[in-house]
């Protein structure tokens, strides 16, 4: 396999290494990655995140861990624990499929060779998201976002972050609002980190903050990321994405999610189909990450799912790497005449 | 003045006492008040806090201030900085313009008389408002409930929380999910340790997890607290409330604040009227309370509104003290008859 190096993954030529998103923004350390086992630590602990990222990373182990002599069957089961490991976002079974469906049995020269290809076409797919949601943005749009969708959840400028990116210089004078998305901080510790390599002015707000802003005229636009996109448009994406979009329904900001085209589950017929994955009470209790801090009392029952459902029927139109299709377009059936455009 | 002892303030006849809610659930720790400057840092930095219960500090405070020989010239100037402490909470105003009004030129016992007739007042007030709020409350429902509003918010039962309580002890089968209530989680810590002691199940959830929790269907009714209400109705409470309240009504959930009627504000037409105090920088980057935490960048920059303004259409109804009014009763200005009752 070639090096490469992206904002939170790269390959030496001789080992792969994964930016530890835990300790961001306090530290920037890199985890060697030598083995399956570490791997899936990376992927549960959330040392790496975000949709695609996870699937690019899942994919890259698997053709290194052969190309180092990992047996057929030590692979095999390598890929079954990865396919287990975050049931929600479909990037990573989408990029186990790929690998899977290589001719030869696994051949590492094989799996180098789509792994690779994974990863470019990721990195395009960013562009073109880019390029596609970028067009949508009118001068000095307020523009709210949720989680972590850029250089640290994908490879390439990232997902919504990316379009948000592109939209800041293309000159278009937007101010980002930041929601710091609890319990996992992504927006406080992530978003913010990049917006501010990236010179985009921002303001970080509490995600109970949204709704008051968006009735104090801050916002006009919200772009954010997706997990999995089923069939009819609905989709699943970090928890607070649908309070995000009941709230820019009533208040009538447009409401964009950006994905690429491995985000869209074709065996998913409705949001109904789509797995959420359900996590520690610990996280909600206090904040694990980077430091940990308990302020609820020990025994404190939560409710903690990772993500939720937003029905299409909130989005103004979702933007993915072949194009932008509005609500309508989506209830039409637009994305079930993808299916072509994508190898499963 | 008589000694007292409610959850959150105490009197011993000797000394003013007030419970540092900054450093629960962790620990119970009293704070002496022997000054008014004590008395202004504990209302500024939220080591009490609660709208009703915030009046009948001050007020009790200066009562005592006076008593043990302050001038007339410093209890004036105490006056005026409690009443400059925290501008949106109207009880504050209200418990201040009471002893004002005290015949005798703040004569030591007649504010002293004055300030037990604030804390008698409130107490029977929360005892009025948990019947009316309970009434509301039907057998098995999931109730949402924000910030928090108990005996750590008020002397007495409290106003939501109060509500709350009579609902579990009337043996009404309830559930509460309790908002976590950033910046300064006071639902985490403060809600969840109150009702750990009552004994009432609850879940923790973070506050974008709320339009999940009610799309789930383990929401049916909201009660919350209110820092000020204006004449149509409309209301101030902790941020998040109005994104509660988008939530509730997309998704036909009850939405009732609750207050006594020192929390009216016969000189707010609408909420337009009211005054959002903005906050610092550092509870919205991390966590201030109990242990400091960092998380975001270090210069990032925020919006920190510690209230937002909910229209009185959002509210299924008003439980006062004085009754429950109706989200067509208020709009047909029944708060206007009730002038008469409460002495400004």
């Amino acid at each position: 396999m070639k090096p490469f190096a992206q904002m939170a993954i790269k390959y030496d030529g001789e080992d792969l290494f994964l930016l530890d998103q835990r300790q961001l923004p306090g530290s920037e350390e890199w985890i060697r990655v030598p083995d399956p086992t570490t791997m899936l630590e990376c992927i549960q602990e959330l040392a790496v995140r975000g949709a695609p990222l996870i699937g690019v990373a899942a994919a890259t182990a698997l053709a290194l861990f052969r190309k180092r002599g990992a047996s057929l069957e030590d692979t095999q089961a390598a890929e079954k624990a990865l396919r287990a490991s975050r049931p929600t976002a479909v990037n990573l079974i989408w990029a186990l499929d790929k690998m899977l469906a290589a001719e030869g049995e696994m051949a590492p020269e094989k799996l180098a060779c789509v792994a690779e290809e994974i990863i470019q076409e990721e990195i395009d797919r960013c562009d073109a998201m880019g390029r596609n949601g970028e067009a949508l943005v009118e001068k000095g749009e307020g523009i709210l976002t949720h989680c972590n969708t850029g250089g640290l959840a994908t490879v390439g400028i990232g997902t919504a972050l990316g379009v948000i990116r592109r939209a800041h210089e293309s000159g278009k004078n937007i101010h980002v609002y930041v929601d710091e998305t609890r319990p996992l901080l992504q927006g406080a510790r992530l978003t913010t980190w990049e917006l501010e390599k990236l010179g985009v002015p921002y303001t970080l707000i509490c995600d109970n903050m949204a709704a008051a802003a968006m009735a104090a005229g801050k916002i006009q636009r919200v772009f954010l990321g997706s997990d999995r996109v089923a069939l009819n448009g609905d989709f699943a994406n970090k928890i607070g994405t649908y309070s995000v979009a009941v709230n820019a329904k009533y208040h009538g900001v447009k409401f964009h999610p950006v994905a690429p085209l491995s985000t869209l589950d074709f065996h998913c017929e409705s949001g109904k189909d789509i797995p959420i994955e359900m996590r520690k009470d610990v996280e909600v209790r206090g904040v694990v990450s980077p430091q940990a801090v308990q302020w609820a009392p020990e025994g404190a029952e939560t409710w903690n799912p990772a993500f939720d459902v937003t029905p299409a029927s909130f989005v103004t139109s979702l933007v993915l790497d072949t194009g932008v299709y509005s609500s309508a377009e989506l209830a039409a059936g637009a994305l079930k005449e993808l299916k072509d455009e994508i190898v499963r």
